[in-house]
């Protein structure tokens, strides 16, 4: 039986420290689910006893229902000199309630007496307390030393003491950081030789990318006997990012021949990674190795013909292993199997030869060709469906709307002021409304026209709203995709509009999203 | 003395065959001198045999005087079945008339048979002939061995019988290549020990990041006794990328301790970076190890008081070296230092405890707080330090505006018109425009009001144009930031403005814009 190597995901915690990606709390639930699905074995998903907010989100994890995934809470060993049951940040690890607790203590005695300011003897009790008290009160305890490789450079006998300390208290996996992310790959495999020398317990690697070996260096470790990898989607992270799960999975998997995830889940890499880069409203990274879009795009040349008839000839993997495609032309056939691909998924049984299908096809070809991008967007692209298919049935007709902003010397804010015209069932309905800006004005002329008519849109709100500048370089000519993010307190979907108005772009996404959730309700009605 | 690692970069021939990276051949020239001065050994300046373009470079460059890059033209070996003297891509490399010709050969038998379709004793002969007949016309050959490892993994007799073909014939050096990128630093590590008990020649690297490993790749190959390395600036390249040299100089300088560029040329690191990236159009990778923008930034919390205290507890090398600074995000204390920074750059003096200097600093962090953000918008952070000051004084009086976006049944396309009331030096203008949303339109009627009394506004355009929802989590009513790039041929530079209205954040963006092109041309005709 192959080795089982642990894949413990902080795209919610460490990934979060990246500049410029945040999650709200239904974002990092969205990703909790998808990577619980993807087969990842922990999910980190913040520092309760750092951030308040965090907490919130462990309250609502505990009543989604996760397939396999144990969720992990982050925290410190405890300050010096008090008892570990009196730190209120181990008492927030407690109450988080989740099934692991990970704590970071330090191995490095420069940061113990110059960032601490504690002495060498109370670090290790801080860490043996620390990890005895939670050992008690959650089911597995994880250990980060942090900044292990520089310590073991500096005070090898004190870094492996530390280690020691967390085993004898309780902790279940001792894991390794390269907290500044600047250890080389021949260091990080003779110094995990080394640690296998004085421990028993089983070692994780935690790597960050600063000399941009982050998956090098948590490949090398577990090629010297390592069995839990840390990392984030996407490799993101403070600094240069984390160590890139999304290379280090099918690096594990296809090439060291490990069990990491379950090898047909491979296949929703790809998808995943782009669901990040949605949520963090970052562009994907084109060059990215396994699944971005370039990974597999051969130009034209003496390549082609072999890597048509051959593919291995050029090709490291196989692309659909990960979820990627190869481009050499545009493929319609590849396009077309994508498409009964995701029809599947929303339970629409399409043949590839029918006519619908191809009608699907088209259609999205042409979306696709303005600009819209359905990753992250699965209302709409359900929505787009159907309405390829004709069984679509519209829930009101838009006669037109208006926005207008205008400024008065009375007032430091502009006036955002729009009106809606439209009819439900026949029934004309003119609206007008103010907000806070033009969208926020038409969101509510919008449902003042139509709650009357469909109260349970009172249970819909927005819970995010993302701009992306399409053909950056037209300036305020430019294309501008939207993509809002609703909830109604059951689910949460993603609707996109493109347009170059962006008001227009927002307003097709508003109208998406309403349609979404009153064709959902209504087919659950009917149940 | 320490080791001399030969640094060989192909950045204007493997990285252009990166997916929308291409170079003018005025580009190649300024790269040229760009590397040349940073102190790389080998400059690959194309492939003339197969790109005839290419020659007029290999022409341009032979006048440009360079201190110590050798330039290297591609190519190689000959057809099956001619000799040397009668292969017309051989023919071009000696007319190419560099003092170094790069030749590469096939490795892997199924190559050989399937693609090259011939037999395995005339690819040993057609290695033989081809680097013999370029060693008598060019000063040093250089054999790249393609697919070298996948073509070890296989058949490894006939892997090193290639290289000992080439060996004999006169190369200088054999580059093992890792032509599909998904090679292990641990496989590259064994593969070059084994080969160095087998050939003498000096060995070389050539990467790619199909497996996220190119730079692991090549320092292991270092590691192993490898002394030259093969790679692209940024690792533009085909698919993933080549191995990106801008992290691989730092490491063998400052981490392996080998000498690769003279030392105090790493301080040009990311200027060469970021010119690269200018040339070839991409937006700078911020993520970038050593010298992105986010590569020393840190977060707020508990790392802040000790890096200003011990930078090396929180980051691997001194960002100063490699040309990059450190970025605290947030932290008053870095506040106040980072805008005396700033300020000296901009010409103004102020010193630490003056009330100028408290008043800038207080109004930037308020700015700061309603999520204002002065990366990339040095414009509005040079007109904010002036009207704390109270040296600005404004062009136009705003009275008001007004932006009206409607649909009509005729028309799929919403109309946009905007309306301006200013006043110019005291006369009243009132203007309206039409555009294809409402930030284009307010833009268009904004300079009809101004252009009469400013005509060097009609040099004026926008170059880009990004926008960014803070606060996500409160859907459409979230705050939202405009960042505008501007430029008239001279200069380009950022303004940013933020409100929860979008038209507002634009329009603040928009007239700091005007602001500082009139500001700057003013103090240019005063001088």
């Amino acid at each position: 039986m192959a080795r089982v190597i642990k894949i413990y995901d902080t795209t919610l915690r460490d990934g979060t420290q990246g500049e410029g990606v945040s999650f709200s709390m239904e974002d990092k639930v969205r990703l909790a689910e998808r990577l619980d699905a993807l087969g990842v074995h922990y999910i980190e998903g913040g520092w309760p006893g750092s951030n308040p907010k965090d907490m919130r989100f462990f309250r609502r994890i505990q009543d989604v229902p996760l397939k396999q995934a144990r969720i992990a809470a982050f925290g410190a060993t405890r300050r010096a000199g008090i008892s570990a049951a009196a730190d209120p940040s181990l008492q927030a690890l407690v109450e988080a309630r989740t099934p692991v607790a990970t704590i970071f203590g330090k191995s490095w005695p420069f940061h113990v007496t110059h960032a601490l300011q504690t002495t060498l003897p109370e670090n290790l009790a801080m860490i043996a307390d620390s990890v005895a008290f939670l050992a008690g009160r959650v089911e597995e305890v994880v250990y980060d030393a942090e900044h292990f490789f520089d310590g073991m450079k500096r005070d090898r006998d004190y870094a492996l003491e530390t280690l020691r300390a967390a085993e004898r208290a309780g902790a279940r996996v001792l894991v390794l950081c390269d907290t500044n992310g600047g250890t080389l790959p021949h260091e990080v495999a003779e110094i995990v030789r080394e640690v296998r020398r004085h421990v028993r317990l089983p070692l994780g690697i935690h790597a960050h990318n600063d000399g941009e070996c982050a998956v090098a260096n948590s490949l090398a470790a577990v090629v010297e006997g390592v069995d839990h990898v840390q990392g984030t989607l996407n490799g993101f992270g403070e600094r240069c990012g984390n160590a890139n799960l999304v290379s280090i999975i099918p690096n594990l998997v296809l090439k060291l021949g490990v069990q990491a995830i379950p090898e047909p889940s491979l296949r929703e890499l790809r998808d995943v990674a782009r669901f990040a880069f949605e949520l963090a409203n970052r562009t994907p990274w084109q060059q990215q190795p396994f699944v971005g879009d370039s990974a597999f795009a051969h130009k034209a040349g003496m390549h082609v013909s072999a890597i048509l008839k051959h593919p291995e000839t050029y090709e490291h993997v196989t692309p659909e292993r990960v979820g990627n495609h190869r481009r050499v032309l545009v493929s319609e056939l590849a396009g077309r199997s994508n498409i009964l691909w995701k029809a599947r998924e929303y339970g629409l049984d399409l043949d590839k030869d029918t006519p619908e299908a191809r009608r699907i096809l088209d259609r999205l070809k042409q979306l696709e060709d303005e600009g819209y991008q359905f990753e992250g967007a699965e209302a709409s692209f359900e929505l787009l469906m159907e309405r390829a298919l004709g069984n679509h049935r519209p829930y009101f007709e838009l006669e037109g709307y208006r926005v207008i902003v205008e400024t008065r010397r009375s007032d430091p804010e502009p006036l955002a002021e729009a009106t809606v015209r439209l009819q439900v069932k026949g029934i004309p309905e003119h609206t007008a409304a103010t907000g806070n800006g033009p969208v926020n004005a038409l969101d509510h002329a919008l449902r003042k026209a139509l709650e009357e008519f469909y109260p349970n849109l009172r249970e819909l709100h927005l819970v995010d709203y993302k701009v992306r500048i399409l053909d950056e370089t037209s300036g305020t000519a430019a294309r501008t995709r939207v993509l809002v993010t609703s909830g109604d307190g059951e689910e949460t979907w993603g609707t996109v509009g493109v347009a170059h108005n962006i008001i227009d772009a927002s307003w097709q996404a508003l109208v998406d999203s309403v349609e979404y959730k009153l064709r959902r309700d209504e087919r659950r009605s009917l149940r």
